[in-house]
């Protein structure tokens, strides 16, 4: 059955990041609804966004496009431009490759939400642009170090 | 500037179908936000379905995965099981190869939307389940056939 169930996913909370970084995504949570219909060449995702919480640290790929729309309340798109407003049915494109670091805020007394679409390749490269941490990703999994390659030391920030 | 201006988009209407099917297409149009926001590997379109009109002729992809959101209004899913109708969030995954054929109908009389992402590939075949029709794509372009690779002769309903 293509339509997805929505209400029997479990929200993902929790996050890849290193420590201190994980701290930051707390009021962060996903329902992974293209994984749910058995989609693997880009993932899609609801990404929920509790009073205050951001969906991840502002970053960009290498090797990845990726897409939002808004679908509830008010998220608050944060780049290079600075910080941008937006509403359900609003949306925005991130190429692969273009170095603007992005990520989106809740800053309302409301959940909101968004969906989000990133292409599944089988190597990328993700860089943080406000912190000294980058991500290195193939088919065997993914290592977090420091921009410059060499090992976190927890000092990053 | 990451955030698409969706009032600056011109809806495209028309169909790429080869008559009599290109009729079929009457009261759908769709906005092109992937390719407004720069992305190429996969598109995100916002399908605008009038009261009466459906998404497309019901088919399949061989290599694309596809992914729809509704955003607006009801949207009927049809496929092999028959009829689903789907309201603003549902969601539904049709995987590349999966010969579930389908397409979304809008029996309201009030208009529907939805997003849809499909993936880019190099090549793609894809197939319509109720007529004798298909297609062929790669870089140079696409071509319809009859589903064992002849000609069109218009007889194909």
């Amino acid at each position: 059955m293509p339509k997805i169930d929505l209400d029997a996913l479990t929200p993902r909370t929790g996050s890849i990041y290193p420590a201190p970084f994980d701290a930051e995504m707390a009021g962060r949570s996903s329902l992974r609804v293209g994984d749910a219909g058995g989609l693997t060449q880009f993932g899609a995702n609801i990404v929920i966004l509790a009073p205050g919480a951001k969906s991840s640290l502002r970053h960009w790929h290498e090797e990845q496009d990726e897409f939002v729309m808004v679908t509830q309340g008010t998220c608050t798109l944060v780049d290079d431009h600075g910080e941008t407003p937006m509403s359900v049915g609003d949306c925005a494109a991130f190429k692969a490759g273009d170095p603007n670091g992005h990520h989106f805020i809740n800053h309302t007394d409301e959940e909101a939400r968004f969906l989000v679409i990133g292409t599944r390749t089988e190597s990328e490269t993700g860089w943080y642009s406000d912190v000294d941490l980058r991500i290195s990703a193939d088919t065997s999994g993914f290592t977090f170090t420091r921009k410059d390659g060499t090992p976190l030391k927890g000092d990053e920030t």
